[in-house]
């Protein structure tokens, strides 16, 4: 019987690292098989997500795709938190 | 004759200024027929577009809907510049 279809996904929640270090942990990350990666900004670290997408394709270029872009907002001890979601997939 | 078929849309490419005032301005706007408003945030300020994005979700909930959302970057005085660019539209 075969299980359920599944996707490696690797979700980086962006913190204070140098973007190099994320951009590296994803490149080997999909050296390894990971078929999606989430990069996940919040707040001032939304534009260093938008970022870090643009270092990944120029490092990459048409071996990525990408697949989504999710924008919101969730409460954090009691204040409002934007946020950005960029899903990244191996082709 | 038909013309050809016009959207009216209206483009705040974010600076400096509180965001309750863009805030105001895309409402203003809304009220006067444009149909779709595009939010433009370059390097820093892609934080602050996704925050206004959320702003306008929060005062006019189901009126409006998210229509697209573009990432990427521009070269400007010789450096690279991330921006995003999320399309609002009018229900």
């Amino acid at each position: 019987m075969a299980g359920p279809l599944k996707t490696f996904t690797h979700t980086v929640v962006l913190g204070n690292k140098p973007l190099r270090t994320y951009l590296l942990d994803i490149i080997v990350g999909f050296n390894q098989g990971i078929e999606v990666v989430e990069i996940v900004g919040e707040g001032k670290n939304i534009s260093k997500a938008v970022t870090l997408y643009n270092m990944l394709l120029d490092r990459l270029g048409d071996s990525v795709s990408l697949d989504n872009i999710e924008i919101g907002s969730v409460i954090e001890r009691g204040r409002r938190v934007s946020y950005i979601k960029i899903r990244v997939k191996r082709i």
